[in-house]
Formats: structure tokens, C-alpha cells, sequence
């Protein structure tokens, strides 16, 4: 349920709303659009709270939400969300392209990476530190050692950091040493992961599972933001269907739908979803055509030894051609 | 297998190449290139057949092609194919708009369409007169005073027209009264069906099956082929997948895919993939800037009301949009 | 709809029921059960075609059905259907099993399969005179030649005949020497074929397609019920899905699903869903369990060398082993 | 890699094989069965280790496992894995039916499920504590209280206890009151998770992913032996397909098929891949004919008022029927 104050309400009626709704053992959290205050109202909402809440002063309106997911929902938040990553703006008028390579592998993989991938236009550094494997007896990432060469990446760069966290444990540190914490895709359901990132002040991303419905996807994004940490963004990376040319099938049609259902920014990965290199340019770009929000890249200094599956990294020159299309693309839709 | 021609071969070496090859029982589809001569060979090949051909005079090199199929393979025909449909490239550097109505239902709808369509820049119209339905009991289409109208529409426009054809025995009809013939995704391993428009001289679009694989889906054009018939060109229209939001997944990567795989076009289509009018233009620009040849796009007078599934045809206003839309994204990818 | 005419209702009422509904363009059908007769209209009913049957003499009930299946449903033919093949009772109290090869090659093949089967205890025999190939390049059966040695062996052992047709110019001619006419998965959306085999008097098996859902597969079998041949039994051969070490995912549940949806015979097929021979003996066994009417088994003197996709076949021995377990876990069940 | 060590080989040669693989860095998890004695190495195998372990005395054959499962697969060990659940034999002769709440709601529910299923015939007590929903608004389980009601029915009966653990820092807690911790389809590779259970000496149940495939899903657990804990069984739950009639898709056949790939006990779980209490049953039933070494079934003593998805689970009379079922088909499959 959703409670939109009317314009001229004031910061006391504001606060009156917020003690009734608490006094029901509910939670708020409020939404100061440019046009109006919304309460979102969090938890099992009791039958006559509709009816209490419309007798309040300066209460305009009071709408159900029918979603099951409420503070990811565009009834919510009419407007879409901006997503401040440092300077960087995710959810902008420009598209913001995350470029890195898949596993942090040492300084002069990770300085030199994220230096062509700036000079070519990436807006954030990604990196893998922490990395989801499905053999045990693959390499893991170099933890901790990895998160403090991103940091020195960031040094000599000044680019964000998006990197994974896989375990609530590792919450702190992983916030620590970046500026945009991933969810991975099959981290999607891992509930105590989301609860954790949801107390956190950090950005996160929530990638898509690997057969998650809309619903279950904004359903993640709901329990980092029912949490209080509203500075979420999701990422379409490729559902598993039939066909195994590609690693798994790119949802395009999700980056239009997202932004019906939901206010929040929606990235999209091309290089997890084909699993080839020589597809990644051809699907960026439809990303950026369907109106996504940014792209997830992976780049690597030589694709062919990037401790990663198969050889879906970029190299820096494919890269800077990437990023010269994205830009003529983005240019194209924005006249 | 596939014979590659000596640059300084002669037409009596490429007919003896030929008649060696009839002498075993297999046929030969020959492709004159701009830089050679390539003869395919279609049947079960003998083991000994390779060195054989190897030896004859004017032959370059014999190729195995290790994919199942053959003529529709890039390595059959390195060169990109490009069908006319009456003056229309489907395949050239532009791409083609195929629009207009589900289903033929009177004049005044088919007329009108047509102008519009034309006036926004479509290069084909559309227009089912044989339609496939789910029910037994739902509306199947108008037969053949669908095709007499669709003919009607192309003479008031000079359009030509794509068709559905559902079965063998309306071949011939279909052929009659349209430009390119249309196998419907249901249909695509209707191999009586693949047969039949693999006999006449006419364009055939082949559509993808819901679930068919890459390579089931190139087999299928490859029926056609190796009937005779070289028209032909390919429609991504969405797989079946788990979410059902929209109506089917758009797999955009098949575009790219597909372009590596073979030289046939490859076209896309928005309308049935996402089923929602809403979500139309955003994944018809996505398919575009993933390398489409053209796109196959529903237009309605009065999308309310029109003979088919759900609200998913444009009106004529969105249509000219999106037109604009993908002419700005094409040249954008043109530069 | 349906009329459900009342216990002491005479033929006279009936034969006014019928008139009354054909006066508005509409077609029935009647199910004469053991406890009431029941009159299923179909086509696109007028709003107030319920009110006016209610008003009819002889008229118990009149109920709409909200599945846009009516003649398959459960609620039109609330008693199971039997569809007899010669002497064999499909959808009775014992599962029928159908085995044979899968194509026809010759007379010895046929001949000695046909009588290993029917001494294992198989009631129908199987084989494939039209076979649907993925590749125009694969054998696409014996044809008529094929059909000749069915009957052949059907002479020689007294059992009835399965085979596929394809297209409707083949319909007659099937018909001609079989006893069931099967609908292949790629089919199952061939709607003329549909059509076609609901105009002649023989049993028909409709097989669900690759990526059927339930509802489209028993809307299939309405086409051909539709069509006015009640005759129709269902196949359940497994669904395309993500794993691919079987070449098809069974869906067992299908079979208690479909048998509480609709009153026809459902018969499974381990073999073309599993695709490999050591699995056919454990997934029949789940199928029978789970409440099929029946099996469709490949059986082939010497799986090695049969005509068919991958090594699916049971040998003898094998089929004669599944025989024995297939009587055991359905006599445990009927206890 | 695995060593086989000869049948006349000593503890001496067995200590020097375990010394010489630790030399280089490698862990080893050793197999004795009744035949003979298997080492398994685990880690990046250098490429002479073969030649070198093939000359140490004792050794009868080294072999590389060519999966990327290595201690999950039957070549590691030949002979099936029987898994103690204090007395309760998982993966011997007879099925090991787990039964109880979705949740665990209070204390007379607990007691009344457990004395009911334990009558009826089931061998272990199930109920959830820790509840992963997709929304963060449901009922997310009791938690530690939650354990204590399933401790205290256990006290009451004598059932052993499995019960799901979501995140590695509750591993611990859940070990100390539950016999088997289940790791849940949305956790099937929550990597950290699994080294965490991998940790202790309780057996671990694995639930399949909801799109996993069956590598991916031997892999999971063998993270879990990797880490030192062999006693782990697998579960099927059903796959997410196109067909939502039912939650998921009971893939069947995912039973035989991982009997052949390995050792380890393969459980099905009708109640959660159906969705819909009245095919439980026959869903039940087939998985016990496709050879399952047990079944996971929600039994509630007021289905309706269930704290779960969807009315799932079976009352307490329908519970006993299908125990006499599972009798049936078990008794007629061991003749």
C-alpha cells in the first residue's frame, strides 16, 4: 500500500502518517518525488488501514499495490531512479557501460585494463575478486588480495568499482574496498545475501537467476530495498533456455519490460549471456537500442588466458569500437 | 561436400564436375560468386567422392562440410545472399519493413494499411489469408478472398506481399496471388510442407519454431534448398521460455548468430515474439542494431479490434514512429 | 456448452435440442454415457443460446465450459474414454503397449519384431513408413513400401497397426492400411493435417509437440474431435527443456494432469523422450505408475543398425524384460 | 583422478599413495569398497602425476575421471553409496519416504504430523525453520524456535530430522538439532553454503536447482565431498519449464540417469515440483518405478491453513494411501 501525501500537506501531517502506520507494527519508507511525497507502507498490510489512512490530513490518496513487489514498483515511484555511483549516474539520460575483466588476476592485468577501458568511455570497473564456480576445483578468485588491487585500480583511475559479493560474511569487507556490490545470478535467491546488502549504504546490483521470472527478479530487488537500501539496480544477463550456442539466451524484451513494472535502472550483460566474444557488440548494442541503462563488458588485456569460461572477453581494441557504436546508437534514440 | 572452382576453370570442366557428381545419384547446386564458382553436393556422399573430385580438371579444392546443413551454410556461399522480392532487397544494406494486418479482413482495412505502411516506408506488406489458430472454433482466416484482397492492395500500392501458407496443397494458390511465401513457426518442421514451397520459384520466409534449435531451424531451410528454391530467408519470432509476460522470448542473439552460421537474411519479428504493443518498438530497434535484415511488423486501423491474439498491432502513428526510429538507429550503425 | 438432457428425456427432445442449435449455425455432438446424455455444442455461441436451451424440453442443465477445449474436456465426458483398436482397448483397466521399430526396412525386420513384441505381450505394432527428418538428407522412410510390410506383419500376427502420417494427401492412404493414425510432435500444429484426420473413422494418436502446452495439446485433439472423429488418444513423448543428456525431458506429470483435464486415453513414449535405451525401462515403468493408459516402445532385432536417430531401441530380451515389469507395477497398482 | 590400489597392496603402499599426492599439494579422499581400495585425488592434477602414481608399488591402475565431478561419480566409486540417517538407511533396498509440514508452525501440529507420517510408515521427519520465500513480506519461518518444536517431535517419535539451512552462519545451529540439513533448490550453488556443510559431519540432502542441469548439479555436491563430507544424497524437485499448470517439471528421468552417473542416493520431491496435492500421488509413485531411493512429501493435518505455496500437501489419510502405494511399487519392482 502506498500513501501519496497531497501538495500542500506538511512535514507534521508527514509524520503523523508515518507514527499510525508504525503503531500497526508496519514499516515505511518514503519516496520525495519532484511532483509528490509517497509513504510505502512495508509488511502485512490490516484490512481497514486503506480506510484509517484516507481520514488523515493531508493524505491525498491511498492506493493497494496489487504487485507483491511494492518499493520496486512504478506505482511507487513514478519516476525513475537514478542510481549515484560516485559521479556516475546510473539511470541517466546516458547509458553507463561497466567494463573490466571477469577475474581480478593481478596489478598490471587489472591497472592496465581499467586505464583502455576509461580511455574507451567505461563510466565503472568490474572485476571479479570473489568468484561463483561451478567446480569446486576451478579457481575462486583471489578474495581479499583481489579487492585491494580494484582499489588500486580505483587509485590510479578515479573508476568506481562494481564487484561480487557471494556471502553475507563477506558484506563488509566487499563495501569496504567498492562503490556498487553485484548479486550474482545465482546468488538471486540466496535471501540472507539480499537481507545482508539491503542494510548496507552501497549500491547494488541485482542480476537476474538463471530461469527468475520478472516477479521473483523485482522480488530480490524488494528484499534488498525492504531492508532500507533503495539504491538498487538489476541486470539482465541471460535466461537458460533449449539452445546452447550461446551460454545462455539474452532477454532483450526485459529491459522494456523492467522499466514498466519498476523504477529502477536496468544494465544488461552481454558477455555471461552469449558466452562469445563475437557476439557481445551485436547484443550490446541491442540492449542499448531496447533502453537499457548501461552494459556489463568484460575486457581483458588477452582474452585467450582470462581465467574465466571460454574466450567471451573483449579485447581493448573490440572494446573502443564497442563503445564508439553504443555512443552512435544512444545518440540515434536520444533526437 | 562443397567443389571449389579453379579461378581459370572452364564451363566444360564445371559441367563434367557435374555429371561425375550425377553419376553417383547425388544432385549439385551450384553458386557463382563474385570471386568463384562453388558447386554443393547434396546427399549421402560416397567416402571415396573427395578424392575423386579432386582430381577432376578446374577443381580448386573439395570442402566436407562438417554442419548438417549444407546450402544454407556460410561456408557454402561465404558471400551474404540477397533475395528480390519484385525491386525490394531483402539482405541489402538496408533493411526491409514487412507491415500490416494479422488477418485480411475487408477491403477498407487492407487498403488503408497498406498506404500507411508505405507512406511510413515499409517495404512489404503483410496480411494473413490462411491463419493458423490454437482453437478449432477461432476465426482461421479468409482464404483465398484474403489473397484477392491482399492482391488488390498491391495494386492500389505497388507493394509486394508476403502470405502464410499452411499447407501443400495451397502452394500453388499462395504462390498466385503473393511475393514470398511465409512458413509459420508451427509449421517449420512440416516437411511436406518445406517440400512443396521447395518446388516453385518464388521467396519463402521461413519462420522459427517455437522451440527449434539453430540448427533444426537452418535444416529447415535447407529442405527448401535442396529442393531448388534458393529464395530464401529467416524469421527470429521467439522461443518458448518460462516467462510468460510476454507471449514469447525474443532471442536476439540469434540474429548475429545467424549471420555467422549462413548467408540467408534474417529478419525479426517484434509483434508475436513480445505480444504487447508496448514493448514492439523498443525490441524491434533491438533487433536492428543486432544486425537485422528487416523486421515483420503488425499494423492495425484499429488494433482493438483486430482479428487476432491480443493487442499486440501497432496503430498507424506508432508505426511511423518506430520507422523513424529505425531508420535513425540503421544509420547510426551504418557510419 | 454444453445440454445435459435430463434422465426421462426422450429422443424427440433430443432431436429438438439438436435442431434448435443447428438453426443457429452451430454444430453438435452427443455423448450417450452410461448415467445421462449429453449434447456438446460447438462453435461461437450467441449469448443467449443458454437461456434458450434451458427452456427446452427434456433439458436437465446447461453448462458452459470455460476451457476453450469442450469435446476433450473432462466436463463434456465426465466417464473415461475407450478408444477401441480392433479388439484392443485403449484407456481401459490394462495399459496397452505399442512397440515395434521405429522405421519399417523390410520384411524380415518387421516380421520377426512383430512377433517378438506380440509374444512379450504388446497389443499394437508400431513402425514408421513416413518418417520426419530433421535433415532432407536423412532417409525419410520406406512409404507405401512401408506401409505394405505393416500389413504384411499384421497379416502374419493378427496385430493392429500404428503408424504417422504427415500430410493430408497421405490421410486416405494410411487410413487404408493401419489402424491408428499418428500425429507426430512437429506436427501437433499442423492444422490442416488435424482437419484431415478428423474426416475419416479410425483412432488417432496425437503426440504433443516439442513445446506444447497443455492446453494447445488438447486443443489439437478438439480439431480433430471438432472435425467429428471422437476417436483420439494422447501421447505425452517429452518437451524440449535445458538438458540436453536426454534428447527430451518426460513430463510424467502430464499424465495424471491430462486425465483429470479431459477423458482421453493417454499413452507415453520413453523411447523418443529419453533417447537412450538404458532409460526406456525406468521411465515406462514411472509412466505406468503415474497412470498411463499405455506405452510406445521402439523394439528392433539389433538396435545397433536401426534406421533411426541415436541407439534407442530395446532389444527383444530388453522389451520382453519391460513386459514383465510393466505387468507387475500395474497389478501392484490395481490392488 | 583415482588410483586403484591392487588387492594384495598394503597400508604401507596405501600411506606412500597419500604422501606422494600430498607432496603435491593435492587432497585425497580415500574409497574402500568391498572389491578394492580407490583413491580420489582432488585438485589441479599436473599432467606426469599418472606415470608417477602408476609406478608406486601397491597400485593396481590409475584412471582419469574425465567429468568434472570427480568424488559424486560412479567411477569413483563403483559400488552405490548408502547414506545413514541415524538408523534410517538412505539408498539401500528399501525407499526412505521424509514427510511432515512445509513449516513448522506450532507444537501440537509438529507432534500430531509426526506421529501420523511415523504410523504410516515414513522413516524421517521433515518441517522448515528457516523458510526461503520469494517475497520478504511471507512468513520467512520460525527459526531456532522452530528447531526446537522439530527436536522436541523427534523426542516423541524417534524420527530423525531434516530440515533446511540457508546460510553458512546458521550451518552450526541447524547440525545441532536435525539429522540431514537440506540445502534448497535456490541455494544449489551458493557456493559459501556448500563449502560450509561440506565442513561437517552430518548428511546433506541437495536439492536440484531449479534450472540446473544434471552436471551442475553433481558438481554442487561435490563441493560438499570436496570439502570432507561423503555423505550426501541428491533430491529431485522439478525443473522450471514453459508449463506453469504445475509449479515445475518432475524431470523423471533425472533419477536413472544419475543412478548411472553416480554413487550417491537420489530422492524425489513431488509435493514441491507439482504444486497441487492431487498429483502428489501418481507423481509419487512414478519416481518410485524410475527407481528413487526416496521421497520428500508435505503432509499437513489441515492442508488448507498450510504456511506455504498452494495447497501441496497431503492430509494424513491421503499420506497412508500413498505409503500403501510406495509399498506396492516398491514390493513389485524387487520381485
Amino acid at each position: 500500500m502506498i500513501v501519496v501525501m497531497a501538495k500542500d500537506s506538511t512535514a507534521d501531517n508527514l509524520r503523523q502518517v508515518e507514527q499510525r502506520i508504525a503503531a500497526h507494527g508496519l514499516r515505511t519508507q518514503v519516496n520525495r518525488g519532484v511532483e509528490r511525497i509517497v509513504v510505502g507502507v512495508v509488511g502485512a498490510i490490516p484490512p481497514d488501514l486503506k480506510d484509517e489512512m484516507e481520514l488523515q490530513p493531508g493524505v491525498a490518496e491511498v492506493i493497494r499495490i496489487t504487485k507483491p513487489y511494492k518499493l520496486a514498483s512504478i506505482e511507487f515511484h513514478p519516476e525513475r531512479s537514478v542510481v549515484m555511483v560516485g559521479d556516475v549516474m546510473v539511470g541517466g539520460p546516458e547509458p553507463v557501460v561497466m567494463a573490466g575483466p571477469c577475474s581480478v588476476e593481478d596489478e598490471e592485468q587489472m591497472v592496465s585494463t581499467a586505464r583502455a577501458v576509461k580511455a574507451a568511455g567505461a563510466g565503472i570497473l568490474r572485476g571479479g575478486a570473489y568468484k561463483p564456480r561451478t567446480s569446486p576445483y576451478s579457481f575462486r578468485g583471489m578474495g581479499l588480495d583481489g579487492l585491494k588491487l580494484l582499489k588500486l585500480a580505483q587509485q590510479e583511475t578515479g573508476m568506481p568499482i562494481i564487484t561480487e559479493v557471494m556471502t553475507p560474511g563477506d558484506v563488509d569487507t566487499v563495501a569496504q574496498y567498492s562503490d556498487v556490490l553485484q548479486i550474482g545470478a545465482r546468488n538471486m535467491q540466496n535471501y540472507n545475501l539480499l537481507d545482508a546488502v539491503g542494510e548496507i549504504d552501497k549500491p547494488v546490483m541485482v542480476k537476474r537467476g538463471l530461469s527468475a521470472s520478472y516477479e521473483e527478479w523485482l522480488l530480490a530487488a524488494e528484499y534488498v530495498m525492504a531492508g532500507g537500501n533503495t539504491k538498487v539496480m538489476l541486470c539482465e544477463r541471460g535466461i537458460r533456455a533449449f539452445e546452447h550456442y550461446t551460454r545462455f539466451t539474452m532477454d532483450v524484451a526485459a529491459i522494456p519490460v523492467i522499466k514498466r513494472l519498476s523504477h529502477l535502472p536496468i544494465i544488461a550483460d552481454p558477455s555471461h549471456s552469449t558466452g562469445k566474444w563475437h557476439l557481445v557488440t551485436p547484443v550490446a548494442l541491442a540492449a542499448i537500442a531496447a533502453g537499457a541503462h548501461g552494459l556489463l563488458i568484460e575486457v581483458h588485456p588477452n582474452p585467450d588466458i582470462a581465467k574465466c569460461d571460454g574466450p567471451q572477453s573483449l579485447t581493448f581494441e573490440n572494446f573502443s569500437k564497442l563503445m564508439d557504436q553504443v555512443r552512435a546508437v544512444s545518440a540515434a534514440l536520444a533526437q
